[in-house]
Order: structure tokens, then sequence, then C-alpha cells
């Protein structure tokens, strides 16, 4: 045995590799900021998605260019932040910022009805070199929940605050509020009396067909919007804003705020954030799956949210977006559509809303 | 080569194990009932904790021997639900509404203050088996909020809801509904007053060091109630019920009523309850990563309850207990103390309530 067998050799490089995240494990020791190492494959990226749902089929040209436009100015927004150096943590700031006023998406203005005919609006951000994190649910007099959930992060002890709670500490901090009324649009209240017109007052129902119905309504689309980041320092954040689903009822907090279903970040391995139906996703801890399955299994970004859409989520529960610590994008639905952006160092700037590719076999969109 | 080399082999055998997770990965397709084998070890076993915190020396023994009482009732009733054949779903509600009914314990009577003086309760629960789930976050009228929980995972469409929303359901489901006063204890109260004097209105800080003078406090315990189990069926549930933190922000959310933070089950691997700073599971999605851990880096139960409390959890921030799909059960905490109970079909049954061994340095305490 003069010479190495070459799958032994191979058998030992498998070996030691879950071996040495082991290690890593055994001296990561939380709330320490941490940082990756700084030979990453891009100087920065960011990627942006403005929810899954519906495919562009389903709107007037029209609609989908003004869709478009609007993302390629959150796009350009959150990439001249990082270009200039600025931190990936305002950068998904800035750009869910900017998506919540647009009228066009599910979050801030333009946010859909609950089954009381109100809005409760949900929001998270993650700081991936730290883990440190804040996030909204129930708020219905914030202008900009994103800008809200940042202060929880950095100027309370806790992670979550909802409702009149989190609108006291709104008022407290003195951010812009809102009477309810200002985030409604006639598209929200027309798509909210379509699906009671279909199916009724179904805040009770369990029958996930009634969601279907919504679906399958031209006008429908979860249009939360969500963006991640890695910066010129190797940091990732990620955050998500949403008004949730459609007649959702009184009350429903979603994965949006919810760190670890809606959204993640880590600087070891990826920030996530999602789209879709919200239940799932907190059932399935979908965003913290995506990174413990690059932590623990060693896939890839792109293989671990395959994973997650493929085998973990429904066909039709809703998309991912992920950028990993070496700048490599993913993002991926099983819904008919997502409108989704993505920007790098390498010149990479581009706005995709296009359907899916064989819904209903494959369903992943890959770019 | 006539003979296989020992190593080759060892190393052919650590390859072929994550390889056949992943392909265990491909094939489950979530939301379908899932058993175990049912060559489980245990026919039946049961874990159940009342808090992590202080320990047993900064009560009287009056008080210590009066909570031993009450988790030996616990015990007892949840131990026989499955020793007769009923759900591990069961269990875990039986058990977490009979100490959300016992004012020894920060769930239902006998709930934390918040800063305003007032009540707001969280509850979980999950089936293991389909990865059903329910919570409620932030109720102040509803007698027992694991009842509640129970009844938002079966007769609706969403996982978590919060407040006025929440207590409008539990209205609309007749379950028993309460003044706030009716969680009022002397003991929560002056351990309200007691932080308050020391700390002051603290509900903006950021600083871990005043959540330290009320762990110092000798009448402090984060005495969330949880509770695992596994059926004669292979199915796992988890449940928690918690009143959060003393003095924590009007509106706040911690782990106990978050799917993947403070409660998780998954009949693949594990049925785990946290208790402790629920912002700290929130941020490293801890009862999921116990999951994730045993079914992607394929380490037992106790090594992934370990790894949170020794390497992503802060040192005082809190326990865990765990069963796994074959009824080993698992119970540790990074506190002084935890409050904790076993059963098992081989006859095991016990409650233990002592001090952490060297405090400080090895934090952990097995059992």
């Amino acid at each position: 045995m003069k010479r190495l067998c070459p799958i032994f050799v191979l058998a030992t490089l498998l070996i030691a590799q879950p071996l040495s995240n082991s290690l890593c494990l055994a001296v990561q020791n939380n709330d320490q900021p941490r940082t990756v190492e700084k030979n990453q494959k891009m100087e920065y990226a960011i990627a942006i998605h403005g929810g899954a749902g519906s495919s562009p089929a389903q709107f007037s040209q029209e609609a989908n260019a003004m869709r478009r436009a609007s993302m390629r100015a959150a796009l350009k927004i959150g990439s001249e932040i990082l270009k200039s150096g600025g931190t990936a943590l305002d950068a998904v700031e800035k750009v869910c910022l900017l998506m919540e006023d647009d009228p066009q998406f599910n979050s801030g203005v333009g946010a859909v009805f609950n089954s009381d005919g109100s809005h409760e609006l949900d929001a998270s951000i993650m700081d991936g070199s730290n883990q440190a994190c804040g996030a909204v649910a129930g708020v219905s007099r914030v202008k900009n929940p994103i800008q809200l959930a940042r202060l929880v992060m950095t100027d309370t002890r806790h992670v979550l605050l909802a409702g009149q709670g989190a609108e006291k500490f709104a008022a407290e901090k003195g951010v812009a509020m809102v009477e309810p009324s200002y985030f409604d649009t006639e598209a929200t209240l027309k798509a909210w009396q379509r699906f009671r017109a279909k199916s009724g007052d179904s805040s009770s129902q369990t029958d996930v067909e009634k969601i279907k119905i919504f679906n399958e309504d031209t006008g429908s689309y979860m249009g939360t919007v969500g963006c991640v980041a890695l910066d010129k320092n190797g940091n990732l954040a990620a955050a998500t804003s949403t008004g949730g689903l459609t007649n959702k009822k009184f009350g429903r907090i979603g994965d949006s705020p919810i760190v670890g279903a809606g959204t993640f970040a880590d600087n070891e391995t990826c920030a996530i954030s999602g789209t879709g139906i919200g239940e799932q996703y907190i059932r399935h801890a979908v965003a913290y799956d995506v990174s413990a399955q690059m932590k623990y299994k060693g896939v890839s970004l792109k293989e671990a949210i395959d994973n997650n859409l493929a085998s973990r989520l429904n066909q039709g529960d809703g998309g991912l977006i992920g950028v990993d610590h070496d700048g490599n994008i993913y993002m991926a639905f099983n819904t008919q559509g997502m409108t989704r952006a993505a920007a790098d160092s390498s010149g990479r700037f581009e706005v995709l809303w296009d359907e899916a590719v064989n819904y209903g076999e494959s369903t992943k969109v890959e770019k």
C-alpha cells in the first residue's frame, strides 16, 4: 500500500469536512461578531423579491412594466449602497423601505386586507455578523414596519414586538405613524372583495382549497418584499416586510416577522428571505433550514433552497431568495411566478419577472 | 488488499450515513403523516420542564417540596395518558394545561408581569407526525393558552394568532375566558416590584446586565412550562406555555409561541421544548436546530442539545428538554437550575430539581 487508494483519499476528505464543521461549532460562541474570510468571490451582492404567486401572464403589460421598473429602482438603491461601501444591513432596510412605500407590493402602502377589512403589517431584519435581529408583527399605523423592526433590534432587549405594544414603541421612537386607511389601495380592496365573494368569510377555514381559489384569481399575488445582501466587509443581512395573506384572520402572524421562518442571516452560511404561505415557512423553519443544510450537510445555497422548495414545502407555497458568504445569489420558487432582481460586483444587474418553466412538474426557476 | 482496511470500512460507513439522510430527504414530502419504525426502544416516554433560572437553594424547602409535588402530579397525568395508549399530543396538552392552572409556574395563573403591570401569555403545540402546529401570543384573558394553541392548529388555516385577534377566536370557540387580574399572584407581583426597584423601567434597555440583576434576585425564575412526549404509535409532540420575562415590554413575543424557536416536533428526529431568554432561542432557532443537527449531522439528541447549550446559546440563557423517536429523553440547561421530570415505559418516573454541577464551568446537568 505505497500508493494511497483514491477512494480512501476521497473518503478521508469527506470525513474531514464534517469534522472541521464540528470543530468550528465548538469555538463559535454566539453574539460575538463573526466575519468570513475576505477572499469572498464577489465584493458585494444583493437579491430582492417582490413576492411569489401569480405569473406575469395574469397581469396587464402595463402593470408588469411598472412592477419591473420598481424592482429596478429598488435594486439600484440597494446595489449603490453596497458599491459605495455601505453595510448589508443598510442596504436591505433601504430596499424594503422603498418597496413599502410602493403600492404595487404587499407591504406598507398596498398591504392586503385582513378578515376584518383592516391591515396588519409584519416585518423583520437580521444582521448575519452577530445574529442580532428585530421584528414587528400586526402593526396597523406604522408607515414603515421595516424601520421599526430595525429599532426593535437596536433599541430593545427583545426580538419581536406585536400589535399595540409595537405601536407604543414606534410612538416613543418618533417613527412616522399613519391612519390605517393610508395602506388601502383600490387593487387590494378589490382582491379582498373578490376573495370574500368566492369563499365567504373563510377566517375559520382549514381547507387549503380555499386558498387555491384565491391563488387562481388573476388579481392575486403574495407580494411580500424581501432583500438579502453581502457587503464589502463580508457581512450578510436579510429583511422581509409584508401585509400577509388576503383575508387572513385578525391577529394572524405569518412567517415574515419570524426569524428562522421568513428571514435569516448568518455570516457563516447565507442570508435568506422567503415569500409565500407563511404558515408553511414557520412549520418547517424554512429560512433557518437553508442555513442549517449548508452548515451541517455542507451543501450549496442552491441545493439547500431547492431541497426546501421541492421536498419540504408543497408546490405553490412560495419562493426564496438567498445570497451566500461568497456572494453567490440564488432565487427560486414553486409558484407560478416570483418577481425578483439581483446585482453583484461582477456587473450583474437584472430584474426577472417571468413564467415558471413547466409549472406543475419541475417548479423551480433558476437564475 | 484481500482484507478490508478497517479505516476504509469506517470511512465508508461515515459517508453512507449522510448519503442515506439525503435520500430520505428526497422522498419526504411534508404534510403527509409520517410514523417511525415500530422498533422504538421505549413504548412511550415523556419529559416535562417547569422552567430554568434560579437554583433550588434560592427557595425555601417548603416551596421546593411544593414544586416537586406539582411536577410529580403533571408527570403522572402525562405518563398515564401515554401508558393507556393516548396520543403524545393529548399528553403534552394536558400536562401544560395542569401546569397553567398551578400558580407556581410562569404560565396561566402565576404568569409574570410585563412592563405595563399586566400579563401577556404565549403558548404553542406541535404534532411531530405531520408538522401541524398552533400557537397564540400576547393573550391576556384566555385561561389556558395551550388549549387555544391547539384550536389554532386544528380549527384555522393559521399557525400563530396574537393579541385581540387570538382572544376573538377564543371567544368564538367558547374556551374559558378570565379577567387579566386572574393571573396575578403575590409572588409575581413582588418579583416585578423588585425588578423595577432595582433596574427602573427597563423596557427600552439593551443591556443584558439588567437581566442579570433579575437573575440574581432570589425570587427570580423563568418558570415557563413545557412537555415533550412519544406515544405508543411512534408519534412525537411538543408543547410550551409561558408568561414570558418579568417586566418584558408590552407587546413582546418570546420563543414559546414560535415554532422552531421554543417548540418543535418531527417524528423523524425529536420533540423539543425550551425555557429561558426567549430572544436567544428565536435568534438561533434553537428547537429546530436540535432536530436539524440530528437529521443533517446524524448526531444524537444529547449531542444536539449539548451543542446548543454550550456553543449556540450563552451561559445562563436557559434549558431544553427533548425526547427522540426511540424514546430517549435528554434534559439539560446552562442556568443555575431547571425543574424537570421524566417517565418512560421502562418504569422510569422521576422529578429533578437540583443545583447545576459546576455552574460557571461545565454548565450542563445530564439525567
